[in-house]
């Protein structure tokens, strides 16, 4: 009998025991994911958030073993093809990740968000594998008849989030460990095909949900965070301005450069496809570090402040928009910068949310002792406050040191 | 008062509050390190291997701090210019790695191990910061009259050593968190301008250098880790043999294919160095992206290999060579492979080698009850056994699958 | 020069240089806390909650000499005198707790909080000490002139609160180590003689107080951990109604068996603290012991609930009382239960309550930007939804099995 | 279906689903062993060290539940009635310590170590339990017929010791776990009936048996630790001498004053078994804060020694016995210690001895590459330096300060 152990620095081994996981995690559209950061641009603020997309799949991959023990003690039948679409959906759902995961998203392929190229990606894998990830396509594609499987890989508590709460607080080093994942997967229960948990992890789910209102706000949207991020989109448009030559060098690049812009929210074509598993994040790399020396001085600038954390000034409010400071700061800018098109590369402002928990949908399921379900909102009643119902707005500003 | 504090995933936060200390850390020579594994190809074995040479480097001078207040407590006089210089000697280190750090080492500038490089660029950083960098020049090249500087900074345990073992632990997974090294740099003591530890430390430091000999058996030497380095190894062996046209997109990359072969253990010029710190992990991983759809099969098969991790076979003995064994395997080589030229890069076989602790240089001094220093091998003498005091040899055997 | 190193589990070393300190430490009165869980009786349903209430009270020694030393950094002006008082006022915070800390809280000394008891044993230890407490003495009873060190003893975020957080989540094992306790105490300011915290710190302090809720609810809240408690007091009740006689072999505790009932509140005299300091958890535990072999049925009965784990079932409600079902089950008792003085230790109803924040008094305050304190409840607004801001009350019901 | 799910520290949840277990951790025999300190008065030195007995018997049968997954995962059959066996052979390996753990062994039970009283009371349980821990009671005794599962109950890497050590570290806080428990448990096999290590896990097991040895130096043989142990047993052999009269309150430790000496060696009665289940440390404290108080000045001394953690001097040696200095100490005691019947508790010494790995006998066994099992001291050859193979001799002097 032969099996695979994997050290991962969460849980200790994660076991693999059946091939077709095996051969998927060997697939090099998978491995690929070992070059994307988890926490994209985050490691210039946390110096600790370098684990990989790769490292997190693998954990999801076990949890959703973890389930299906839970699932076995409860008597909650699944078929064998079952456990190994759930397991094959919790290590692919994030397949269609780009370099630096969420801080390119929707950068090379425009309007489209990872979970659709996921898709993309799995379908190409399940010809390859000639349809032996059918179950977990329909997983992801939320078709499968058994909802509750559904639920487990992308709901507001799922899989996913149960891994990479836990995970970023590890690398971050930011209040580690946080909840108890063990307890949330031990109390995972089925109840009428819709996932429930068991009474007793009310308060380890209110807890989670804080802890994932305590990320968002403290490392998530920290305001160098967001502003690495703005940075690289900053870094996009102006390079898609500047057109590029046939000089050139990065060829991984210059096809998304090159690219009518995809307003229209056309079908992703399979040459777009291949472009975008060609990249990783050494691609991004080598476009700052060519950036830096480019002619284009406005480059230079953007370029340098992201590659070497010289970052410009930011300001965060979660009361009031800063559109009208702009002008202001736009004429105290060198005259060069003061022109229209270069300005906004130099003070700009806007702004971003973040929403912990929605009572409008998708309901997380508690089973009360009675064994009905009843939605989390109406037992841990503060979810229904502003302050986490509510998306999270935040307005920001920069401008130059 | 405005100071900085660094999140570390470790230590919590490291506080900076010496402006020159801040820029030093913010030089773009330093920010390059946030783009260096610390362990190399490791994560293809380790998937938790991620973690930087800027985060070990912010954690050796954390160390420095802690071993600085250890001095204040026991009375031990040291200027305000020492205490900067040893921060920066600690800080700087490891200044001159280059992409993913030791697996790289000689690949670059020959014969020149990374020691000699960092010295090269702190020199250089010195020019820019006006001399201020002297004291921990000084203590970095071995010239420092306080000897024990020097040992902390470079010695059989020094801040290097214990931050990394700890490191390297958490972040792999593999048996966290090791020995204590609060409990070592507590117990650090000075006698006779050398650095001694406190006999209640004893322990201790046996378990570190168990520990460090485990690190090293279990991950650093795993067979699958020197395998990786091995296969970068015959890359760019091949890289150079196969040469590169004008074509070549790597700029950074094909200075070095470019240069003459550096045996005759020349100085480096400051266009290496340049060009050195020109370098990441990004531009190996672009080299291997490169060299899969490369035109000569060699360099397809051996890219495909590191970059898919879809390893050849590695065979691994502690007590003989395997090189009698190449010549037929070579033979079992598709025609093509078995040309001479070609058979090196797919069957090879040699040796690699470590040592835990070595009694004969640099004792590491212990403090007796009655003050006398005594070397820690008298002390604790099973690190006299073969086991710990004599190289440790392993003779590997690679071939395909 | 000779100092003294204590081992924390959590903490590592926890040093001690100042001999006053340590002569308090090695006094009889602190070395009692030795012998008293933090917990009390919690161990019986988390089975690591062995913790002793002398590592929480080094714990806060700990936390307090961070304090200083961020108050050093922030140039916060503090004599020797008050840093060595601030240290002894987190020591000897507890010091007036009795076996099993809350447990047993007002069963011994009636209508007396410990905290009044701790002015009590502080006050006698001055007298021995020479007056050398005065300033410890001031801070614990709120005379201080410097208020924020009041407020850092004795608040709503105080070391006291910081330190068993993660201390009771570490032993008990339940969602180890919840906020950053490092941040906070970094995030210690002073203004206009208050202790602030900084801006920067806000969502860390959301989290702390949405942690110790969590805490609050889930282990120390416990039904299990509430019918223990209940359990003692109800054996205290019984033992007292049966009365000792001569033959009653704990004279620890007949003391206090004879004691008149305290419901007028009256001073506490010197040989009620000097019983009161001679009790440790070991002499409830022999009152179990012996009650369990007690000729009274009642006591045999709750002695052995208590003792062997073999709990009474007990039922929780957060919203109603369960008094109009005590009648019913008292009648489905075994007729000689049924004696209305007898019926009150078999079926019982009640409530507790719990406060996790409160807005009216003594705030948190939070340093801004522009550097005005403002209240944590105007900044973090979901601390003044009921669920935080209003007493938690839970409703019991117990019943024999 | 209904099972229990209990809280430990290290683990997470314990999950019992097997009723007869349930029962017998319910039974008082067991729940007692929360009341006795697993590493003895440890806590004197390390104030983490309160775990208890309960809580590492816990730990050793989750290691059994975890080492039954991996015998199935490599087709190693059991029935479920040696399922059972070894989770209760685990369970209840140590039922036989009496208060504070080893430090009273031999104490009370002469001439009788703990394993023998443990198959006594395991004998009783059975007879309640009309049979069904035959199995265990079979595996405890080293008669079952399936070598591999006596050896992972009782050898010289086996549950017991998987737990404690990574239990007593995470406690005493002293290096926070040490080698990987989960590596050992998953390379767990069996070859011809005899319990085999995959070699692959070399590494880890030499790790296993460094801690252990770090952990008997630093932590079990600290000498302050000795000291109380020793402590304890003087204030034993001297209440064994004042001799106790009527007055004298502790029944459950009279019995064990007025009992015969028992140097014969003879069959332990019912009756001692039962003195001794109910003995537990509040026995023990009781007596010594009896002892404090009472009219002999020798036990004065000594049990305020110990209760309030007022050491007397202790002097360690590796080399040579002490015997020589103890006359010249005793000439200089107050007069009326100089006794030669008192003297004895003031100035004593003498020698401990400990033994990491014995390679005479139980080796453990490797299984090489060619599935060959080898004794892990051959290929680990550190192991038969003197430093782990011999007995590892401490001698000790005691005398006032």
């Amino acid at each position: 009998m032969s099996y695979t152990l994997i050290n991962d620095s969460l849980y200790g081994f994660v076991q693999i025991t059946d091939p077709l996981i095996k051969s998927v995690i060997d697939h090099p559209y998978f491995q690929r994911l070992r070059r994307l950061k988890q926490m994209g641009m985050a490691d210039l603020v946390f110096p600790g958030a370098n684990h990989s997309r790769l490292q997190h799949s693998i954990g999801s991959l076990y949890l959703a073993q973890k389930a299906i023990k839970t699932f076995e003690r409860k008597k909650i039948a699944l078929t064998q093809g079952e456990q190994q679409g759930l397991q094959l959906a919790a290590l692919l759902h994030d397949i269609g990740h780009g370099p630096f995961s969420h801080s390119s998203e929707q950068l090379f392929i425009e309007n489209t968000k990872h979970e659709t190229i996921t898709l993309k990606i799995v379908e190409r894998l399940n010809l390859e594998f000639e349809g032996k990830l059918d179950i977990a396509m329909a997983i992801l594609k939320g078709d499968h008849p058994k909802k509750f499987l559904i639920q487990l890989v992308e709901g507001q508590i799922d899989l996913d989030r149960l891994d990479y709460l836990n995970r970023d607080s590890y690398f971050t080093g930011v209040s580690r460990v946080n909840f108890d994942v063990d307890r949330i997967i031990e109390m995972l229960d089925v109840k009428e095909n819709t996932l429930v948990y068991d009474f007793k992890s009310l308060h380890t789910l209110e807890k989670f949900l804080f802890d994932r209102r305590f990320m968002t706000l403290q490392v998530y949207g920290h305001k160098n965070n967001l502003l690495a991020d703005l940075l690289l989109k900053k870094i996009w448009e102006r390079f898609k301005q500047v057109k590029v030559d046939s000089k050139f060098p990065l060829p991984n690049i210059s096809f998304w450069l090159g690219l009518i812009n995809k307003n229209d929210g056309s079908e992703i074509s399979q040459q777009e496809v291949d472009a975008f598993l060609a990249l990783d994040d050494s691609d991004v790399i080598q476009l700052l570090k060519y950036g830096k020396n480019h002619g284009d001085k406005t480059l230079q600038f953007l370029c340098n402040s992201l590659l070497n954390r010289n970052f410009p000034r930011i300001q965060i409010s979660c009361s009031k928009s800063f559109d009208s400071k702009v002008n202001k700061l736009i004429r105290q800018l060198p005259s060069w910068q003061q022109n229209p098109k270069i300005s906004e590369y130099f003070v700009f402002a806007g702004s971003a949310k973040s929403l912990t928990y929605s009572s409008k949908k998708d309901s997380v399921m508690v089973k009360l002792k009675n064994d009905d379900p009843k939605p989390l909102h109406e037992l841990a009643e503060f979810l229904i406050s502003p302050y986490f119902s509510e998306e999270h707005h935040v307005y920001y500003l920069c401008y130059p040191k």
